[in-house]
C-alpha cells in the first residue's frame, strides 16, 4: 500500500513549510490534498483556448471559479496577478507562474523564458512559484541555469517552487512522446533532484513503448506506473495534470488512480472551464470527491 | 455595451497611476482618452520617410505639432528626448521608447534592443516607458528576457510600461499575418499576461484567415474584432495603431471602431505628420473629434 | 542657408559641454570648428597602412603632427593612449576610442568590441570618448547593446559620446553600399536618435543609386546630400571623414562641401600621414583654411 | 614504488585541509584512502539504472547504505541533498555534486549544467563540492567558464573541489575513445592544471589507440598506465571509478591496480547498488580489503 | 642601430613598474633582459609533450630548473601555481598564466577561456598575469572581451600584462600562415594597441609570403622584420618565443637575431625541457649567452 509523503518528510525550511501548510491544510479540502487551477493558457497558446467558454477569457471570472470550486490554489502569470489578485488576495493561494511562452515560433529549442522572479511573488502575498522546466528539450542549458536561480531564490526566501516537468524535444518525440511512462518517470525524478519541492506531471501512459529503454518495454498497468512516477519524485510533492479537455469519467478515473498511486494533488484547468459555470463545478465537485478519499494527516 | 476600462481597476501602483492619470486626465482632451504621437521612424525605416514632409524631419516641428494638436504624448527614442525635450518639458507628456532597430539587416529573429532604461525615463521628467515586442519572433527568449527586466525597473520605479505589441517572425506570417485578428488578439493577451500597462496594436483584420487557428476561421466584423482584442487585453488599456499612411476617411472610421470597441486611444504618427502643417492639424481635429465621443469617467 | 548647430543646442550636461567647448574653442582654430587626427588603423588594418611612411607607425609622431597641425584631437585606442598620450597630456586634447577590431576575420557580421571604458577615458584626461556603430550589421542587436552601456557611462560621466557611424553589412552592400547618401543618410540619423553627441560619417555619395529606397532614387548634388545628412543628424555635431588616401584637392572640395553643408568639422587620418612630415603639414593647412571660413560663434 | 600524496603536499588551505582530512581520516578505513558512493545516476541516466534493483530509488536507502558500508562520502545533487541528507547529517560526509545533466538531449556539446553553488554545500555542512568536466567538448569554453567560478568559491571559502574528468566529444572518440590512456591521462592532467583539489576519472585502457597520439601508440601494461594518470594528475588527489556494472572479480582487480598505482581511492556506484543489499555489502568489504593495503600515514 | 626599449618610457603604473623591474632586475641576468621558461603544455597538448623528458611532467622539476637556470620567471597555470610554487614561493617570479585550452576540440573558432583572476595572481605573489589573444581568430569578439577585463584588473592592481600574440584561424592560414611576417607584425601591433605591457610572438618568418598584402610580398631579413615587429610593438616590451623543439644552433641564431633587433627578452618552453637535465642547463646557459649582450641600462 502507498504511503502518502508528508510535510514533515520534506526537507523544507520554515517559510516553504508555512506556505505549503497554509496550501494544503488552510484551503480546499484542508486535509492535506490539492486542487489547482492552471490559468497560463492564455499565454501559452493564446486565446483560442477561450471560444469554448468565452466567459472564462477574464481571469475575475477564473478566480472566482477557484474560490467557489474550493481550489487550494490558482498558477497565474505576473501580468494577471497584478492586475487580478488584489481583488481576492489571501482568499485563494496565489501560484505565481514565474516562466512562458507563446506557441508561436518553433518549439525544436523549447525553452520557456522568466517574466517574474520569486520576490515578485513574495510582493504580490504568493504562496508558491511555478517554473516550467523542459525536460529533454535541447536547450537544457539554458533551462538549468533559469532553474537554478529560481531555485536559489526560493530557498532563501521560503518559498515552495512547483516545476512543471514537461518532457519536450525530438529526443522525447522518438522515445515513446512525451506522455510515455518512460519520459514521466525521468521528468519526475530530474525536478526532484534539482530541488522542486513539488512537481506537476502529466499522466503517464506505459503503453506507449516506442523506442523506450529496456526496462519500460514491458506492460505496466497504470496504476503501477503512476506509483512508480510518485516514487521517483522522492519527497517531492506530486500533482498530476488533466491536460486537454477529454471525457469527464476518464478524467475522474485518471484523478482517482493518480490519488490511488500517491499523487498529492491534481492540477486541471481546460477541463475544469472550458464549459459553462455550473458544469465546471460539477466536475469539481467529482475530484474534490476523489481527493477527500486521500487524506495526509 | 462595452464598459471602458478605468484606472481604478488596472492594478497600479501610486507612480504609475500619477503618470497615467496627468497623461490621460490633464493632456489631450483630459476625458481618459489618448491620443498619442509616435516618432521613432527616423530610426525604424530611416530618413526616407521625411520626404514626404520634410520638416517632419525635425523632431522640434513634431514636438510642437503634438503641442498644438493637443496629443496626450509623444514616443521618442533617447538620443532625440535628450536633445529636444528640454524646451517643451513638462508641456506635452514624454513617453521615451526604450528599444529600437534600424530595417536594414535581416528582419527574420526580429528583435528590438535596448536604448535607454527606465531611469533615463524617469531623469528626463518621463510619463511613460515603451517597449516594443515581436510577439512570435523565435527571439521570443531574448525578447522576453528583455520586457522582464524593463517590467520590473518600471514596478519599482512607478513608471507606467507601455508594450508595442507586434506580431512578427514567419510564424506569423505563415498563419494569416502579422494585422489578422488571430496575431493582434494573440499580442493583446500576450501583453496583458506579461504585465504591460498600456498595450498598443495594429487594428485586427479578421478577414485574413489563412492557416488561422480554427476558432478564427469564422467571419467576423471588424467590430467585434476590435472588442475581443480589448477583452484579451485584460485591464491593460489598449491603443490602436494607424499604422502606414492611407485614406483619411477610412482611418477616421478606424479610430471610431476602435473606441467604439472599448480602446483607451489611438497611437497615429506618419498619418498624421506626412502631410503638411496646416493639414496634419485639420486631421488631427477629426481624430479628437471621435475621441471626444468616449470619455471615461 | 544653414545654420551651423552651437554647444547651446545639443541638450549636453555640464561635464559633456565642459568638454566639447575645450575642444571646439581651446584647441585647434579656436572658432568651434573641429579637425581629429584619427589613428586607429594600426588595430584596424594592421601595421601595413604605415609602409607609405614608416615614421608614422609610432604614435610618437603622429601626437607630435597633431600639436604642430594644430589639430582638435586625436583619437586612439587604450594602449597607445596609456603609453604615449602622458608626454603630451593636456596639450591636444586626447578622444580614447574604446572599441576597435582587427581586419582579419570575417565581416560577415562586423561588430567592433570594446576595450576599455568611459571610466578609462576620465582617467586618462579625454575629452570625449569614440564609439564605432556599424549601421545595419546583422549584429545589430549585440552593437547596439555595447552602444547603450557607452552612452549612459557618458551621459554619468559628463563624458561627450563620438559615434563613427558606418553603414556596414549585405543588405548595405546591396542597396547603394556604405558611402551611398542613403547609407549615410540612415547612419547619421540613427547615430542622432541613440544618443550621440558627435557623429563621423563618410562623405555622401548621391550617385550610388542601385537598389536604395525609391526617394534615394533621383538626382541629388553632392552639397544638397551632405545638407541633408547634417540635418538627419539632428542638434548631433557632425564630423566628415576623409577614408583612403586620394587626392588633395579632390579631398580639400569634400571638406569645403562638407563644411558649406553645416558640418562642425572633419577627420581625416590617412590622408594626412602616409606622406613625409612637410607634406602633411601642408596639406593640413590647407584644410584649417577651410575651416577658417566656417566659424560658430 | 609509488609513493602516495599527502595533504600535507597538495597546496590546501586551511578550510580544504580540514574538510579533506575530515573525508579521508574520520572517516571509512580512516587510513588516508577514500572510497565514494556516487548517486546521480537518477539524474545522469534517469530511473532507468533502478530496475536491476528498485530499492535503489531511494536515496534514503543509498544513504544508508554508505552508512554500513562505511564509506568516505556519498555524492548527491542539491534536491537530494535537501531532502535526505538532514537525517544523517553529519554522519557520512556529504560531496555535494554541483552540476549534472539528463542524457535526453544530444550529446554532441557535451557541458553539464550548475545546479547549485559552493555556497549551498557550505550551508548543508557538506565537505567537498563535485564537478563534472568534459574534457574534449566542444564546448569547451563554457565548461571551463563554469568550473571557473567553481573554482574560486570553492577557494574563497575553504570547500574542497572534486573535478570527475571525463573525456567526451567528437575528437575524443575519434582518438581511442573516451577510456584510452590517452583520454584519461590527459583528463587528468587538466584537472591538476585548473585547480582541481582531487580528481575522478575512469580506468584507463592502454589497448585502446585508434589514432592515439605518438607516444600512447605503443604497448604499456594497466599498471603502468595507471601510474602515469596519478602522475599527470599532480599532486591532486586520484579517484578511479568504476563505471558501468561489470564482473566483481575484474572490478576488484581494477581497484586494487588503481591504488597499487598511487590512486587516492575508488568511487563506485552501480556496481555496488545495482544489486541486493547484502550482496552490495559483500562486494565493498572486498574493496575496503584493497584500501586496507594503502594506508597514507 | 635599435635601442631597446626602458620601462620609463612604458606608461606603467607604480605597481606594474615595481613588478617589472624585480623580474628586469632583480632575477635573472638582472640586466633588463628576461628569460621566461613557460610551462602550460600540459593543458595546451597535454601530457604527449613529456614522454621525450618524462621528468618534465613534475611541476617541481620545472621550477627547479626554471631557479638552477637563472630565469626571470616562470609561467603556469593556477592549479599548479596552488600546488607547487608556495615551495619556492619568492625565489623566481611567477607569471600567472590567465587562459588555456586543451587541443583536443576544433581550433576553428580558438579562443582560449579564463581559468584564474588578476586578484588570484595578487594573492600567489604573482609578478605578472599571460593572457593568450588569438589575434585573427572568428572568435575575436569573445577573445577581446576577455582580455578587456584582464587589462582593466591588471591596471587596478598595478599587475603587468603579458599578451601571448598569436595569429590563428582560417583567415592567417590563408595568408601566409601564423608566423609569416604579416601576421606576427600584426599580432604585436595588436597587442600593443589593446594595452598589453609586454607581448610574446613568434619569430616572424619574412619569406612566408603567399597572399600575404603588398607590403609584405618583398624581400625581408630576418633581423629587419624582427626590427620591425618591435617598432610594431610599440613601448610594449616584447617576448620571442622558441616554439616547438629544433636545433640548438639554430635556436641560438633566432635568439640572437631577436635581442639585436630590440627584443627585450626570450621566452623558451619544450626547446628547455624536453631533454635531460644537464643538456637544459647546457642550452640554457648559451641563451643566457646571448641576454648578456644586451644589457639594457
Amino acid at each position: 500500500m502507498t504511503t502518502r509523503l508528508t510535510l514533515d518528510q520534506c526537507g523544507l525550511n520554515t517559510g516553504k513549510k508555512t506556505r505549503l501548510h497554509r496550501i494544503l491544510y488552510r484551503h480546499g479540502l484542508g486535509n492535506g490534498t490539492a486542487l489547482f487551477l492552471p490559468y497560463d493558457q492564455g499565454l501559452e497558446h493564446g486565446p483560442r483556448d477561450f471560444f469554448a467558454n468565452p466567459d472564462a477569457a477574464s481571469p475575475r471570472y477564473i478566480i472566482r471559479l477557484a474560490l467557489e470550486g474550493g481550489f487550494n490554489g490558482i498558477a497565474i502569470q505576473i501580468g494577471l496577478a497584478e492586475k487580478f489578485y488584489w481583488d481576492y488576495a489571501g482568499e485563494v493561494p496565489l501560484i505565481l507562474k514565474l516562466n512562458g511562452k507563446t506557441e508561436i515560433p518553433s518549439d525544436a529549442e523549447a525553452l520557456s523564458p522568466l517574466h517574474a522572479t520569486v520576490a515578485d511573488a513574495v510582493r504580490l502575498g504568493a504562496d508558491a512559484v511555478g517554473y516550467t522546466l523542459y525536460v529533454g528539450t535541447p536547450a537544457q542549458e539554458r533551462d538549468f541555469a533559469q532553474l537554478q536561480a529560481v531555485r536559489r531564490d526560493a530557498q532563501r526566501l521560503g518559498m515552495p517552487l512547483i516545476v512543471w516537468a514537461y518532457p519536450r524535444g525530438a529526443a522525447i518525440a522518438a522515445k515513446g512522446g512525451k506522455d510515455s511512462f518512460y519520459a514521466v518517470h525521468y521528468a519526475a525524478r530530474t525536478a526532484g533532484e534539482l530541488g522542486a519541492d513539488m512537481v506537476k506531471v502529466n499522466f503517464p501512459h506505459p503503453e506507449k513503448r516506442t523506442a523506450v529503454p529496456a526496462p519500460y518495454d514491458r506492460e505496466y498497468s497504470t496504476g503501477n506506473a503512476v506509483e512508480q512516477v510518485v516514487r521517483a519524485a522522492n519527497r517531492t510533492l506530486l500533482l498530476i495534470s488533466g491536460g486537454a479537455k477529454a471525457g469527464d469519467d476518464a478524467m475522474i478515473e485518471k484523478a482517482s488512480e493518480s490519488m490511488a498511486g500517491g499523487a498529492t494533488g491534481l492540477i486541471f484547468g481546460r477541463n475544469v472551464w472550458q464549459r459553462p459555470w455550473p458544469e465546471s463545478l460539477r466536475f469539481v465537485t467529482r475530484l474534490r470527491d476523489v481527493l477527500a478519499k486521500y487524506p495526509t494527516v
